[in-house]
């Protein structure tokens, strides 16, 4: 028996399996990421969060994340919320604002009142070559031709790459999966790229749907939110704070316009608990 | 706080979440099992698979299913297998060989050695109105009209109908889900119908892919297993007992032929222990 504890969580319905690698001893191997996150086989998850030690003196934890595939990503904006509540609940710190050392720089995640947490996105990306967008003209409003037809949208990079497009009619009716998939594989974004469809309902409120890079539709995508707040922004189209509505829940995006960071505020909830025998065979699907 | 403790399990990675109700108190709504079933919001599983005391005096106990739509159903062959798994490992019976009530009989699931569970899993019903199949003859080898082209398949009933296609070429390019699609909505299945592809690799070792009635190609399907090996052995191309290779597993089949039981012999595993607070605030996408 090797016993591992763990909590299961989720912000906006990104789940994740939270392991305190503090007080026990987690490797985590692509092989054993993939068994805990697969959903027939394991416990399942769309990341595993690992809270480790810092290995900085000025941060107070190192924050790792693993997608369901096994690979090590470097950000998760729903999973940073999640990890600040899991260390505050379990005892692990008594501060309200952290500072969480990422794959990416440091992070300082803060605890609201009412489950909510705060988190700083960074300062958005909007210079064409560095989203990377292949473009002449760093205008806010870029045109793409997909298939013979013209599409209107706005890059900005979050840290990950984002085409934001803004839909007139109800966002229920976009066509995110055709579409979406047409321009995360389009030519003018070597990197491939994040697509949203965001419909304006006021100048601090939104409806959002986001078709992620290599993933498709997901309930709720953090940068995705940012990335639209800040492109409705520089359109002239929203007055931050704005709230934006997903198929997950809500989040509050801040944002004082370019140069500074994007501020995303939501939910963290804790949904159980749970202990796993590392030591059982590892089945997956064949 | 009102605390539940579950365990996690699965059959050929058929997962369950199992739910002692005999030594806590649980009442199933539609609501609440939507929500413990639901990946992302909730603990996650196909099933949700409640112990309870038999309302018979020829029981052990009561084994009710509640799919993750919500509703409650009346069998289930891998669920079968981690009940008996269940209520063994968890001392709440130190029998090896169980009376179990479900809501289509008494069942009698069987510990063997090395997580083996065996379950008897009735007669099959071979004559085609009570499949239900409209047909105007009883030959083991139908033929059915599926976009102008005809289909050879042999139709058994397991509790749940079920038309099995013998595929000659590997089973892994076997059109499931198209074609799936098509037969289990055939107006000659009043019932609508699973549809098993089975590659048969000797006289005693099939491969088989499912596509399941409601729900399209799973992992593993008990019942169509079962079928499975009976239409091959009535087309004289089996000898039971059978090993049968699914993309969840492997499955061992018994049946001394028509009139008798089928047993099917497989896994039961146990994953994970949880706790989960039910009196948390219950989200679900929207």
């Amino acid at each position: 028996m090797n016993l591992l504890h763990f909590t299961k969580m989720h912000g906006l319905g990104n789940d994740f399996v939270v392991i305190d690698a503090i007080r026990q001893r987690f490797t985590p191997s692509p092989e054993l990421v993939r068994w805990l996150a697969d959903r027939h086989f394991g416990i399942g998850c769309d990341q595993l969060l690992l809270v480790e030690p810092p290995t900085r003196p000025d941060a107070d934890f190192r924050y790792r994340i693993f997608n369901a595939d096994g690979g090590e990503v470097a950000q998760c904006g729903n999973g940073a919320r999640c990890f600040a509540r899991f260390v505050v609940e379990k005892g692990l710190t008594s501060k309200r604002r952290l500072r969480v050392e990422t794959a990416s720089g440091v992070i300082e995640p803060e605890l609201r009142e009412a489950d909510e947490v705060a988190v700083d996105m960074g300062v958005p990306v909007l210079e064409p070559a560095r989203i990377p967008f292949v473009s002449d003209t760093d205008a806010v409003v870029q045109t793409l031709e997909v298939d013979g037809a013209r599409v209107e949208l706005t890059a900005v990079s979050m840290g990950n790459p984002h085409a934001v497009l803004v839909v007139v009619e109800d966002v229920d009716r976009a066509p995110v999966a055709e579409l979406g998939a047409q321009i995360e594989r389009h030519p003018r974004f070597p990197e491939r790229v994040n697509v949203g469809f965001m419909q304006v309902l006021a100048p601090d409120a939104i409806r959002l749907r986001v078709f992620e890079r290599g993933a498709g539709e997901t309930l709720a995508c953090g940068t995705g939110a940012c990335a639209a707040v800040v492109a409705g922004t520089l359109r002239g189209l929203l007055r931050p704070p704005v709230t934006v509505h997903t198929r997950g829940g809500r989040l509050r995006i801040e944002w004082a316009g370019p140069g500074q960071p994007v501020i995303m505020i939501g939910p963290a909830r804790t949904v159980f608990e749970g202990v796993i025998d590392l030591d059982q065979p590892r089945e997956l699907p064949r």
